[in-house]
């Protein structure tokens, strides 16, 4: 296997970061400078100080994003602070413009707590066209994605909460196409109910799946527990997403005769007899990273009729970058003041349905991370989706 | 004359802003995305993390600067907010890559009292390696540069401030090459007491200019008006920078016998008679934006010797852009944690040594915008004032 660390280290030094910025406009003399610069610009800075909408025509807004990290739940490194976030963030900035054409810019920040993260994404809402959360830990994450909801006037994306979550359900969408079965039939186990567990769940009872078990890291997701759990889950119970399950605190019994494992938790966690005992033909969708739950080809040998992880060198990656350019590209172009779930939902059926069914197969689930049709689709239904409810 | 205003809006409707952002590596395929971004960044996060030094070296931090602004004082606009800073913020940042290659982000914020700018300045500090701050009214853009200087790790340089007091200093030092006379004997009158006037004052006494009197919407300067200053203008009485003038409470007065008029105030203030009055062979700067205090033709009529303007469309065009790009490039180069007066200084010096003493006039003390010589000697003179003091 490539030793993606060596090369990535090498790449970066000899790059020094992978982001740079460009001039749209030419600046090659007196007359660019006054065009461009002053006596010109104050023209346009009263335009668009008159009538702040405007900005999104005559300045950078409208294809503009930041990506705001404070660096506590980076990939698979956990809490390593917003220096750490910084090339992951350049990572996302790059494949926002390769995907989707828009200008993002990374900010980590060297804040933590809700309310202050909520007042710096409050304080750059004049550039930006929307704001994209990432690698902020949950709960925190949770609350700072709904306040900002309420009080930005641009949209606010979690991707570590919807990105995952809006392509598990697409490829659970395009699941029940290949096996011609109702999504509501399929009994469904989360591994995680963190920032993507919590959103998977969301999103997974929106498109109509109903019998969702959970397991965290205190165990098995039960009643008994209650007391013990973050608001999150709490919610999940109450509003009944989650069912609960009191018999035996057990993975392996929670799994038991279920359709499907969705796991965005832990390495190793999921074990070959674990697989044999779910219901036949089960789906396991193993997106711990950088180890998945259980090594892909073990689930295969264990009968496991679709996998599906989050790794780029094993078919059906589960990865949200088939889904946050052309989210964020459709909110934009909608100039949207929020994400909402039927934009969402839309974004799903728009990369499920990019595969016809006649291409549906067991390794050919979801779309390629490299289909370039893959932003526009969903960009479309995004914007779509958003001035119908308008 | 070419209606700037016009030419603007048109270029910025059509543009849609002035920057973009674009990928340093490639992005192509598998391989690439695995080495830019996942699984090959968690190595650059984890290094990074653990020696966040190294974010100069395998980030874009050595070669990014925020562009600070909560437009309360744009242009000569005013307090228009962040959406109408923006374009002008937008421009700030191209000239930064045209003149010295930086990769400079505007970020227009909605905040506006010192302690929430010095906070957001304070959290974005990760990602970038420095932070300029641009029309932020007077007197809290010196609170805010002050208490930054002290709490930040990484230089701060407010540009109102600083970039036109050294460009002032520059042409004042050429002046005196040009007439063979010491710095010290100049007799120098300033029109304006705020952000960029306060720092004309402190720049002028660095090069040896011990004779300022002022004037400001108060009028002359004098111990009488203690009491009704604020308090970067008691602090110029207070350390004797400025000479209060108590007698006649008259611009015409108080530049009566006077070498120099440096004027960053409001246009059309100062009359062809009051010029008549000043020394034999005056010098004028009036930079107030967009017409200046006087009419560079009138000032000319009644014998000024040197006249310099902010405009592009006169000789001696007195333009922070001649400083800002080679002083920013310069602090990144010596990865800087601060911006000295020794930096102001040998910036200064650079830039008015660029002109040989054989190619001084009257009408070429500054040298010319598009001299990409300027940021070059600037940012060498910089880095080394600040190597050499470290």
């Amino acid at each position: 296997m490539e030793d993606w660390g060596k090369k990535s280290l090498e790449l970066h030094r000899k790059k020094q970061g992978k982001i740079s910025i460009q001039s749209r406009v030419p600046l090659r003399n007196k007359d660019d400078l006054s065009t461009a610069y002053t006596p010109g610009v104050a023209a346009v800075a009263s335009l668009v100080a008159n009538d702040p909408k405007e900005c999104y025509q005559y300045t950078m807004k409208s294809h503009s994003v930041a990506i705001v990290s404070d660096g506590t739940a980076v990939l698979g490194l956990g809490n390593i602070g917003p220096f750490g976030a910084l090339p992951v963030m350049e990572g996302k900035a790059i494949l926002l413009k390769k995907f989707a054409g828009i200008d993002a810019f990374p900010l980590c920040v060297n804040v933590h707590t809700p309310d202050e993260i909520i007042a710096f994404c409050k304080a750059i809402e004049p550039t930006f066209g929307a704001i994209m959360l990432e690698d902020i830990a949950a709960p925190a994450c949770v609350e700072i994605e709904r306040r900002l909801e309420k009080e930005l006037n641009i949209p606010v994306f979690h991707d570590d909460q919807h990105g995952t979550a809006i392509v598990v359900a697409a490829a659970l969408i395009n699941v029940s196409r290949l096996q011609k079965r109702a999504l509501s039939t399929y009994k469904v186990v989360i591994s995680g109910t963190g920032a993507a567990g919590s959103s998977v769940c969301r999103m997974l009872k929106a498109i109509g799946i109903t019998q969702i078990r959970a397991y965290n890291k205190l165990g098995v997701v039960s009643t008994k527990k209650y007391s013990d759990y973050d608001f999150v889950v709490r919610e999940l119970l109450d509003e009944q997403i989650i069912q609960p399950f009191d018999q035996e605190d057990s993975l392996q019994a929670l799994l038991t005769n279920q359709d499907v494992f969705i796991g965005v938790s832990a390495p190793n966690i999921v074990r070959e007899e674990m697989v044999r005992q779910m219901a036949p033909h089960p789906i396991i969708f193993a997106m711990a990273n950088p180890s998945p739950e259980i090594d892909p080809h073990l689930a295969k040998k264990a009968n496991a009729f679709i996998v599906g992880t989050g790794r780029s060198d094993y078919p059906n990656q589960i990865n949200n970058v088939l889904i946050f350019p052309g989210l964020m590209k459709g909110a934009l172009k909608a100039k949207a003041q929020s994400i909402t779930m039927d934009m969402k939902i839309a974004a799903a059926k728009a990369l499920a349905y990019l595969i016809q069914e006649e291409e549906l197969s067991v390794e050919y689930i979801v779309p390629n991370p490299f289909d370039l049709r893959v932003s526009k689709v969903v960009s479309n239904a995004v914007r779509k989706a958003y001035l119908e409810k308008k």
